[in-house]
Order: C-alpha cells, then sequence, then structure tokens
C-alpha cells in the first residue's frame, strides 16, 4: 500500500474521476454531468437564428470553458488508468474524445465552406451526450437486452424493409409523380411513413386504388402490433379451457378469473367459488 | 358515543361529504360529480367564440353558483375532519383550495393583460377536473403502478432523449432551413413527433439523406412496440406446444428428461437435444 | 313428429334460415352473406359523385331487390321462432328490421331535407354490416372478452380523457388562436389526436413553450404503450434471476436462456450448459 | 455412389447451387445476395428522374448482367434438382422465374402504353426482393406464426373493416364534401388512417361534431394496443408478488392455503381471502 507522492497523487486523481465513493469524487460527478447537460444546451441554444449578438458571445465563451474543462478530464482519465490504450480506444474513450476536439478543430478548418462545417462541430458537440451514459446504471442491461434480442430485431427489420419495397414500388405504379410518389426511393420512403403508423401527410394517395393499397399497408403496420397483443388476443388466453389446479414445488396454485363480484366489484375468485372472497356476497345472485 | 349538539352536527356533515353510506351522503356525492362535470363544460362553451351574448352571461351565472358550492364543499370538508392541515396540505385539499379560487381571483386580478388573465383563470378552473379522482376507486392502483414502474419509465425517457436529441441534431444538419428544420431544438422536436409515431407532417424531410435518416428513426421508433409483442415475438413464444416449454412470470422453462449422455454421464438434457450440455458429445451416436 | 302442413311448412323455413345443416339452409346463409355484402357496397358506390347515370339506376334496382330479401328475410324469421317478441326486441332483431325499412323510409321522408335524409337513409343502410356478425362464431368471445375489460377500459378512457383536457387547455392558452387553437374543445380534440399517436397535422404548435408541452404529450403517449412492452421490459424480466429448476406436476423444468450458440445460432440453452444442445459446439470458445 | 461424368456433373451443380457447406456453395450464396441487392438498388435509381444519361445506360448493362445470370440460376436450379415440376410450381420456382423474364418481356411487349410496361416491369424486377427469404433462416417459423395466429388475424380485420365502415360512413354524412370526405369509400379510407393512428392529415374534420367522433375513434384505435398492455395492465398483472400468484402460459393461478373455513370446513382458500368461497361465511370471525 505504500506509494510514492507521484503515484499517490494518481490514485487520488483516479478515485475523483473514476469512483464516487469520496466527497470530491460525488462533486467531480456531479460537475461533470451539469457540464454534458449545459453543452448539449448551448449547442442546441446557438442553432437559434435571430438573438441578440451578446447570446452568441457568451456561448462561445461557455464552449471555451466546457472545452478545457473536458480536456483535463480526458487527459486525467488517460494518465490514471492502468491500461490507456484500453481506454483511449474503448466506447467512452472515442466520445471522451471528440467531445474535446470541437473548438481546436474549428480553428484547423477555418474558410471553406463554413456553413457545413459549422454544422458539423454542431453535431460533433452534441454527441457529448453520450457521455452521460456512464452514469445510468440501468443501461448496460439495455445494451444486454438488444443484443439478446437481435434476431428478433434482424427479422423484423428485413419484413419491414421486404414489404416497404415491394409495396413502395406499387404505388409509385398506381399513383406516379402527381400526388408525389416521384420515385420508387420516394414511395418505399412514403411506405415506412405509413406502415411504421407516423403519417406524415406530406405524400398521400390521391387515387381510389392508391388508397385502398394504403389502406391494406396501413393495417399491416397496425395489426403487427394489435394482433399479438390487443383485447382479441386476451379473449384467447381465457377461452383455452385452463388446467384447474397446479402443484409447483409442491405448493398448490388453483386458477382464477376476471369474474367480479357485482357487491364490491373484487375479481380473481376461483373457477369454482361461489362466494365473493373479500365481502362474502354470493356471485351468483340471480341463481337463488 | 355521546356527543354535543354541535359535534352531531358536525359528524352528520362529516358523514355526507366523506361517506356514501346514506342517502345524503350519496346525494351529495351525486351532486358534486355533476357539478365538477359542468364546470368543466362551462369553462370549454366559454372558450368557444362567437356564441350569442346570453350564452356568456348564463355561464358566467353557472359559474357563480360553482364557486359557491365550492366554496362551501371546502369550507365543510376543513371543519368536519380531525386534523385539517393534514387535509389542506394533501393533494385533495390543494385542489379544491385551487378550485373554489378562480372567480375571487377574477376580481383581484383586473387590468394588467386581462387576455391572458383570462386564459390563466380557465386553466386553473380546468383543474376541478382532478377532483373527480376521488371517485374512480382504481386510481390508487393506477399511482402505485406507475410508482413501481419508475425505473422503466426512466430509462424509456431517457433513451427517448438522446435519440431524439442526436438524431434531430443530424436532421438539422442534413434538412436545413428551407424544410422546417430552423434550428436544433426545433429538430429535436421534429426527432420526438417522429420517434413517437406521431407524425404531424407539419415538418418533413425532402433531400433524399434526410428521407434516409428518417426512415431510420421510424422504423426505431415504431420497432421498440413492434419488436417484443410482434407476430415476430409470438412465434418464440410458440404458445402451442405446451408440454415441452412452458412460459412461468415472463422466464422460459423448457422439459428436461432423464436420458444419459453415454459419454459423461449427465442427465437431465431438453427433449430435443443432439448434443450433450456439459460434455458436448452427441447423444445419438447410432445415427452417424 | 307428426306434424300439420302448417307447422312443418313452419318447421322447414326455421330448418333453412336458422341452421346451415341442409343444402337449403347452407345456400341461404351464402346468399345472405352476399346480399349483404352487396348491399353495403351499393351503397359506398352510390355515394361516389359524377359516374353515368345508368350506374345509379341499377343501384336503386339492386336496391329494391336487397330490400324485398330482407323484407322476406325479416318476416321469415319473425313467423319461424317459437316467440316472435324474443327476437324482435333483440340485437339481430332490430339490425334486421332496421335493414328493411330504408326504401320504404325515403317514400314516406320526401321532401323536406333532401340531402340530409339521403345521407341519414344511407347511414342506415350501412347498418347492414352488422348482419354479418352473426357468422363470425368469434365475435361472441370477443365480446365477452371485452365485458371482462371493462374496469381496465374505464380506467385508460377516464386517464385519457382527464390529461387531454388539461393538456389541451394548457396548450390553448400557450399557442392561441393564430395556430389553430381557437378554443378548449378544439384544443383538447389536438390533444387526443396527438396523445393517440394519430397526429393529423391540422393544427400544430409553433411556439416553444407550445412544441415543448406538445413532446411531453407525445412521449406520454407513445410511453403508455412502449414502457410495459418495450425492450426496456424484456430487459428486466431477463434480469431477475430465475430459478432455475422448476417442478410441475412431478415433471421437471430447467430454465433457458437466450444465449446463441455461435456455430449453429440455436437459443434456448440451460444457464449451465457448456455444450450447444443442437450442434455439440462449445458455446464459450474464448475460454479455452 | 459410383455416377458417370455427367450426374457428378449435376451432382456438383446442386451442392453449389443448393448448398453452402463447400467454399463455391457459399460464394454461389454471397454472390446471388448481392446480385439480388443490386437488382433491387438498380430499379431503385433508375426511377429517379432527371439524372446524367450514362447513369441510365450503366442501369441497362447491369440489368443484363443480373438478368443472365439468374437466367442461368434458374435453369440450373431447374436441371439439378430430381423433381423439376415441383420447384417449377413452388413458391420460390415461380419467384425465380418472375426474376428472369423482365427484360426479355420489355423486347416484346414494345410500343403500347410505354410508361405503364415500364412501370409494371419495374415492379417484377423489384419482386426479385423474395428471393432473399431462401437465406433467412427463421422466415420459415414467421410463416408458421402467422398460419397459427390466422384466426386472431381474421376477427381483427374483421372488427376494423366493421368499425371502419359504420364510422366513416358517419363521418361522411357529418362532415360532407367540403372538408375531404367526398364519398363513403373516401371516409372509409380516412377511418382506417385515423384507427390505425397514421394519420396523414390530407382528410381532416372541422365541424364540432366531427371531431368529436373522430376523437372517439383515435381513442378505440389506440385503446386497442394500449388497454391490454399499457401501463393499467401491468398494475393488473403485479408481477412483483412473485409467491402469491403466478402467470403460467397467460393464465392466472392464486396460491391457495389449507385454511379451513369454521362453518363449512372447506379448504384452499386464497391467502387473503376474508369469506369462504363455498358458503359465503367470513373466515376471520373474530375480527368482527
Amino acid at each position: 500500500m505504500e506509494a510514492t507522492s507521484k503515484s499517490s497523487w494518481r490514485k487520488k486523481l483516479h478515485q475523483i474521476i473514476y469512483e464516487a465513493d469520496t466527497p470530491a469524487g460525488k462533486l467531480f460527478d456531479v460537475m461533470l454531468l451539469v457540464l454534458i447537460l449545459l453543452s448539449v444546451i448551448f449547442v442546441m441554444i446557438e442553432s437559434i437564428r435571430g438573438q441578440p449578438e451578446v447570446v452568441y458571445d457568451l456561448l462561445y465563451y461557455g464552449e471555451w470553458v466546457i472545452t478545457i474543462f473536458f480536456t483535463f478530464e480526458y487527459i486525467a482519465r488517460v494518465i490514471t488508468v492502468k491500461k490507456p490504450s484500453k481506454y483511449i480506444f474503448s466506447f467512452y474513450g472515442i466520445i471522451d474524445f471528440l467531445s474535446t476536439i470541437p473548438l481546436y478543430l474549428s480553428f484547423i478548418l477555418v474558410g471553406s465552406n463554413f456553413l457545413l462545417t459549422v454544422r458539423a462541430l454542431r453535431l460533433l458537440r452534441v454527441f457529448r451526450i453520450l457521455k452521460i451514459t456512464r452514469y445510468i446504471g440501468e443501461s448496460n442491461k439495455l445494451r444486454k437486452a438488444l443484443n439478446d434480442s437481435r434476431p428478433k430485431i434482424f427479422v423484423f427489420l428485413f419484413a419491414v424493409l421486404i414489404i416497404s419495397i415491394i409495396a413502395g414500388t406499387l404505388m409509385y405504379i398506381v399513383e406516379g409523380e402527381e400526388s408525389g410518389f416521384v420515385s420508387i426511393p420516394v414511395s418505399v420512403y412514403w411506405c415506412i411513413v405509413t406502415l411504421t403508423t407516423v403519417g406524415f401527410g406530406d405524400i398521400a394517395p390521391v387515387t381510389p386504388l392508391g388508397q385502398f393499397i394504403a389502406a391494406v399497408i396501413m393495417i399491416m403496420g397496425y395489426g403487427i402490433i394489435a394482433v399479438p397483443t390487443g383485447i382479441v388476443s386476451a379473449e384467447y388466453a381465457n377461452a383455452n379451457k385452463p388446467k384447474d389446479k397446479i402443484t409447483i414445488d409442491d405448493k398448490e396454485y388453483v386458477h382464477v378469473n376476471s369474474q367480479s363480484c357485482r357487491n364490491c366489484g373484487s375479481s380473481k375468485h376461483r373457477d369454482d367459488s361461489e362466494y365473493c372472497h373479500r365481502c362474502g356476497e354470493s356471485l351468483h345472485p340471480d341463481e337463488f
């Protein structure tokens, strides 16, 4: 546990940056979170035209502060970790690096195509928002869940694309250019807009046949969600006659249904219940 | 059980307001429900311009009646409950108070910025609709369910915002101002409109690259719902194979049998296993 | 089994109409289905303006044929059933009656407000489509499922309306009339359009605050579906450590997960599997 | 295993085309996939007007290459399979045939109605995308899942159509032609656009009554998905109460215990029962 002054300084810095046990560590995390959010808000405000000049000046100073802080953070991370190369090429290493460079790049890329450069740098600065994911504990689980779902996602994408390409081309033939279906790619785009139920309305069919095909596409897109989950499904779940009893690990379970007690409204009585378990009233009063 | 005339008057009032066992109690509840609904309907009608003057006069008288009734109700609730302060600062206490004051406020806030005052008071009057939640027995369960879902809700919100900020800024760069993407905040708004499949169409991409990115966003927003629940999922659930597989509380279990692996002797393999899960050897060596 | 000629004629007619065992019965059902569909198609075509006069004439003759057939069907149903009054006041009795009268009504209601009469009668004729539900065996289960879901439906409706009224009024205040939010009822309509993710775009917010509130509403409407069902949920289902084994009715089940074999892609291996059950390859090749 | 040179050549070709074990077989599959994707991309690019003439020339040469390759592939498949007729009339046999003929057809169908011919042939060429489904291993499961869901799909379609026809006609009457509801078919189309939450906005109601009916339709379309799956449902599922309740294959079971009713002696009541399910008497008489 003995360490020279230099490595204990390193250890201390590592503690502040990478851990949140000490007050300094917690303060660092909070400051970082605030700066990440501010940096993104600054970019957003900067993109709004027509504001007083002083706003843009203030934002420029803010960008300087943020860049300096992120640069120190990046350097600190690199020098306080065991294998710097492992960090530098990791997801967060790349994000942190990209978060430091926009202002520096704006000096290098002066001149040509000013507007596009400004906008590209804005996008780069907005990527800083991904630094936040370190602090969302759930995002690992989310990433793992997405990974596990890969077969499903692939089949889904595949089906959406095949339907959109074929139906889009069909609409391109049927509707033609006057209603906006100017080419097959644009018609495929329209089909995706429709199948996903977004429905901008920038392009819409005007011929009866086109509207009919559009209706089929819409019902398909809606049905992909509604058929497995809708009330129709609920009906099938209840309709299959369940086994009444079941023994799991030596415990007994009895099937309950959704019948409501007319007196107190509670449900989930046993299938063969005569009286409500909550209020004691008869469940079948007409039969007296 | 003995009580003076004063507290028995109080007890009686408490019974009418807070309980629904007596006919007076039930009548009170019904009248209150009707007045709550009427009060909101009045505000809605009042906001429609171009009606005969007498309509606005009648609505004004109606607002007087409602205010008087709600004032009495509030005072009655305060004086018939054991700990008035506990009621006054509860959710319903605040709602009930806010429900009484609009008309009084309209006398105090005369003059400056008439239109905004009128509109703000209309919003205040519309909040009376929340008084109804007392009578919906399920809303407690609903509030509890929302509370329990808080981690999920947070991760969801977080993912939606990160995607919208990054993709929105990308569209801002790609599309530019002519198609309506005038600033990053507006582009983020458009991305939320698209990701949630609402799709107003007030802003829509016109460039091929923009339409391509938009298609990716739409498929993402649609897929977040469709992939876990769609027919694709149903295929994995395989609900029609009862005895081989079983799903308990969303976890999958597969039946295992007593077949022994000839190589390592382990058993409890899946019914359809070809190879031993422990040593990898074939379970059916005769079939080569 | 002996019967007079009159009641055996009745029995025979009853068999044809109400049962589908005999060839005559099946033919009747098919003819009825066809006529129901034709009657609705006729109304739809009739509503399309600008067609050659002969089309409208043909549709008029078609309507006569349909009316005569439905009238005979109605009379036949009434006289061949045991308790005519029970049929006449049942759901199908009313539908069948309303299906016979439009043409007759068109003679009675001549003159005043011609256009509205024509259109109202068209709606009446379109209700004939409900006669088809007799032949869809599943619709009873569907009706029962809807009944059982009544508490859920009520809470859902209630929540949607409360959110729409409050948020709609808020948008009415923030946006005002220039962007289309002309009154509170119209703003509530817009809020329903947005919350249900339909998003016509006939009205859309233009102010930054309005767009922000709209974004909140959209994320709410989308989240109500996406949070419980989305990939986020899937992650929580898998994250809860499952019991490995479970015994149901003396049969053993073992938990399987979604890990894919890198060789053949199959999943659903036991949690502790070392080798793929389908192809025998190791599931953890890096660890050799 | 002996074979003449001719049938071993056939066997070899069969191996290349139909199997993916050999390097030649894998290369063939990869080439085929690439050509399928290219062929569709070519059609899409070709439909975009206003490009330099050389682009269309290159695409024409590309189409020749693709047609020649697909023709060879088709002939090869036919002659290397045991029962050619079985392949020729199968789904893939038809798709593969249709994938070879567009260019040949374009020579035959010269002249009349040039534009429609060009467009129809483009659709034919786009159908080549279906050749890819051979390589998606999951699509068999997907097709089986769709087959198994047929009752659900039918009831769903049926309900959507009935609601759309009746509500569409209602809107046709209420709104009339000025707002775009020009005929019943168009109004039914609008209703499908609204019920499926697509919401183009090309047609939208302007009258208060029309907007009210539209709101009902939207809430219905949204509710069909949201009620069974939404947070409201989650609350009923009560997933956080593991040992009291359990859901097996979507059926609910509740744990029952051995407590006897003091009145009638029956046991196996729910853990939280207040009253006996058989005789209605209280299970906890001491608490009165």
